[in-house]
């Protein structure tokens, strides 16, 4: 039986100050990990004979939403429910138990309905991103957009985050390499002061401002499909975008073959 | 002579995608580390007897701007200028040499004019604040008050951000009980949108959203001057904000007095 602390639903709250959505998960905060440097003694989840990512092990995760190849026990990519999510896949019917959503005098309380997904990027437990070949690589990225595509179809859904988090000091908990994807039912304020911008940009100068390099310094490397660059307020070391030369606004908008073509143009 | 890296000015950036400012500093880069964790072998400031911000090794640092007693040698705090500071306090006069700042094409650019100042909060190495007396505390926080007084009279400074960053995994580079305070020529939009936010909650409500707190269960406690409050959306575990009673809008503003109480009344 689920705890009172698991058994809470997520909230999204936006305080009158910060005007921030924050996501409130109690259960998250049961999550293992099998970063050494996180428990002093091994875990259970230590070895790869036991970690849930790998194949073989696939009864210890959270449901299965597809996999490439799919129905195929030899996979290359598979797509899971986070089994420790940051928000519920279960839209909240019993009237009862449900938050009030709306605003509140001091601020906004969302029931914390949305998905988190985890994308396993290889079978094997030692083979990091980095280490696939451009075509193993593009199942990932394939991936990413048929999810996407179906998160995009919940009308609740109003932004998908994907994000990689590499090494327990960048936040992961786990040592096989996984993305993350995120369907959240608000659209966060970054996002919007982005788009805020860059539509301010385009009425001054007709111009998008990512389409537009703004100098030679800035660019890394170029070919058919994308470009690369340093963007010109980097906040982050060596921080770099792709970007398709074609202006397209969403990445799974981008075509099977742009997709393929990232990779194998050598991004 | 300085090297190229060290000498060159910092600048700040705003992009047209993000809207962020971004300090570039390339000097910052290159200031030493008393943490183990960062350095493999103990580095030359790693012992009390060589720490700069001890009592005694004062010619070690960078000039002084004021100390508590002032002109004591017995000294309870001291303000000192950064040694590697993010920003310039030098008005860059030289127009050969100055960056042309103002709006460019793909985002706009500034001299990195500003402070970067250091408070010591304690003449002795291994003293955290949380060991000092509430009187040698409220030292500290005079300190912080007449130096943000005394920023706040240059016309070009628009904000001052005094942080503290405890432990290496904060991003402290001295083990010495310390904080920083920057003195920015720009207002950072997390504060505009702050602003914003606060003002809109005023229009709808007539309140003011500090001052009100939403419920019960938020106050951890209260005394005659201060309230101290867990915010609606925290975004950190223990996130506690500490607001006086009466409603001012800023920090430097409380008088003498009222900072006093602030430590005597147990904050």
């Amino acid at each position: 039986m689920a705890s009172p602390v698991e058994s809470r639903r997520p909230e999204l709250r936006k305080d009158s100050v910060t005007n921030r959505w924050v996501i409130f998960s109690p259960a998250r905060a049961k999550r293992p990990s099998d970063f050494k440097s996180k428990s002093p003694a091994p875990s259970s989840t230590d070895s790869p004979q036991t970690c849930p990512f790998c194949i073989g092990q696939e009864h210890h995760c959270a449901p299965e939403i597809f996999r490439f190849p799919p129905q195929n026990p030899d996979w290359k990519v598979r797509v899971i429910q986070n089994l420790y999510p940051a928000l519920s896949r279960d839209k909240d019917l019993d009237s009862s138990t449900s938050l009030s959503s709306g605003s509140l005098l001091w601020g906004c309380l969302l029931d914390g309905y949305g998905f988190h997904d985890v994308i396993i990027e290889s079978p094997v437990h030692s083979v990091h991103l980095s280490d696939l070949t451009p075509e193993d690589v593009a199942q990932v990225l394939f991936a990413y957009k048929k999810r996407i595509l179906q998160l995009a179809s919940d009308d609740s859904i109003k932004y998908v985050q994907v994000f990689k988090n590499h090494g327990a000091s960048a936040g992961a908990s786990m040592t096989h390499s996984h993305s993350q994807m995120v369907g959240l039912p608000v659209i966060p304020p970054s996002v919007t002061t982005r788009l805020d911008s860059m539509k301010q940009y385009f009425n001054e100068t007709g111009k998008c401002s990512i389409c537009h390099v703004p100098t030679k310094d800035l660019l890394v490397d170029e070919s058919v499909h994308f470009i690369s660059v340093v963007p010109y307020a980097a906040s982050f070391p060596f921080e770099l975008w792709i970007v398709p030369r074609d202006h397209v606004s969403h990445f799974h908008e981008l075509d099977q073959e742009k997709c393929r073509l990232l990779i194998l143009e050598g991004y």
